[in-house]
């Protein structure tokens, strides 16, 4: 398994390989070329060959590939079997919709607490997931160590958050808060959802022209 | 502005590109180089000019692109000028915090109502949204015409509300249930946001080879 120079667009394919092969998987389906793959996700089979030789030699010619094995190693690139640990820092409505609704373990993470500031929330569960106050963050994170903080708060403070969990070791950031984060840290990554892009993509899509 | 066999990853760039140059408008930039906003962005000049290029022409040899009026003509190939209506079709948790986080204006979008099976939140405004019985649906978008539908219901009924909402003729879909949505309508569009392909891209980066 190598990984030299792996460009940002393979990068973001490989969530998609991994959940259409999820998927078959769980239909069962035990084998497929790289045509029909690509026929599922709009790409070409010579893009997915060339995708996954960044990482090794996957599939047979005359067989294609072997639709669990493919997954557990997309998988295990992805690193969904590092247990990676995560707090969601900000307890509002998008917080609480993650907490409530999103698979963490399915992506290979362990929620292990919430955050926030409001004395509503504190002191209560969320599906499970203890809400604890802002103050209790280094106490907690010195104690648990999470490698990634879901960043659920408001605009104003996003930065300032930010800062405060770098300094305290966190290096992954999971952003919702549409804003830009920057930080002089090394091995800092910020992975930011943009969900206009998202709906813009819709838009494109429905206007007439 | 031509736009025949556009690919689905030139679609997806640009929001991309209407972000960023609605980021250095703001910041009062006035032109910019292929090859500055390529670094910014991640990707090569060429990449961008070969982009662009599906659209029409933009840009001069040695002057580079007005970022305004870029802006401007991306936000129209999107659609942002066309104030498409939209309605959020499930007010949990994650309608909630769409209704009073995103800003639907910027995308061109206007939310005109908001729907749930909940006696709690039926009648009331959320963010000056109203919040309406499901079994409005129906009368609603008669009598509005909705473009597009966020559907922010749970899984189990995600498909059944897509299909009844298609049946009162709404062809976008802003698909936030995780479920693999389908039609045989012609001209229905699903857009799905995968929460789950964001953080396994930031898994990928911070996971230790």
């Amino acid at each position: 398994m190598k990984k030299q120079n792996v460009s940002d667009a393979v990068i973001r394919r490989l969530p998609r390989y991994y959940r259409y092969l999820q998927d078959l998987h769980l239909k069962g389906t035990v084998r497929i070329s790289s045509s029909i793959l690509g026929e599922k996700m709009g790409i070409t089979a010579s893009q997915i060959r060339q995708d996954l030789s960044c990482f090794g030699e996957f599939g047979q010619q005359g067989y294609g590939y072997n639709v669990e094995e493919l997954r557990a190693e997309i998988g295990h690139i992805l690193g969904v079997d590092e247990s990676h640990r995560v707090i969601v820092v900000g307890a509002g409505n998008l917080g609480r919709a993650l907490i409530h609704n999103f698979r963490f373990p399915d992506a290979g993470f362990l929620l292990e607490a919430a955050f926030d500031v409001s004395p509503d929330l504190v002191g209560r569960e969320l599906a499970g997931v203890p809400v604890l106050d802002m103050s209790e963050l280094e106490r907690f994170v010195a104690a648990h160590r999470p490698d990634v903080a879901v960043l659920t708060v408001p605009q104003a403070v996003a930065q300032r958050t930010a800062d405060r969990l770098i300094d305290l070791g966190i290096r992954g950031f999971w952003n919702f808060t549409n804003v830009e984060l920057t930080s002089s840290v090394p091995n800092v990554r910020f992975e930011d959802v943009h969900f206009a892009d998202s709906l813009l993509t819709l838009s494109y899509r429905i206007t007439e022209r």
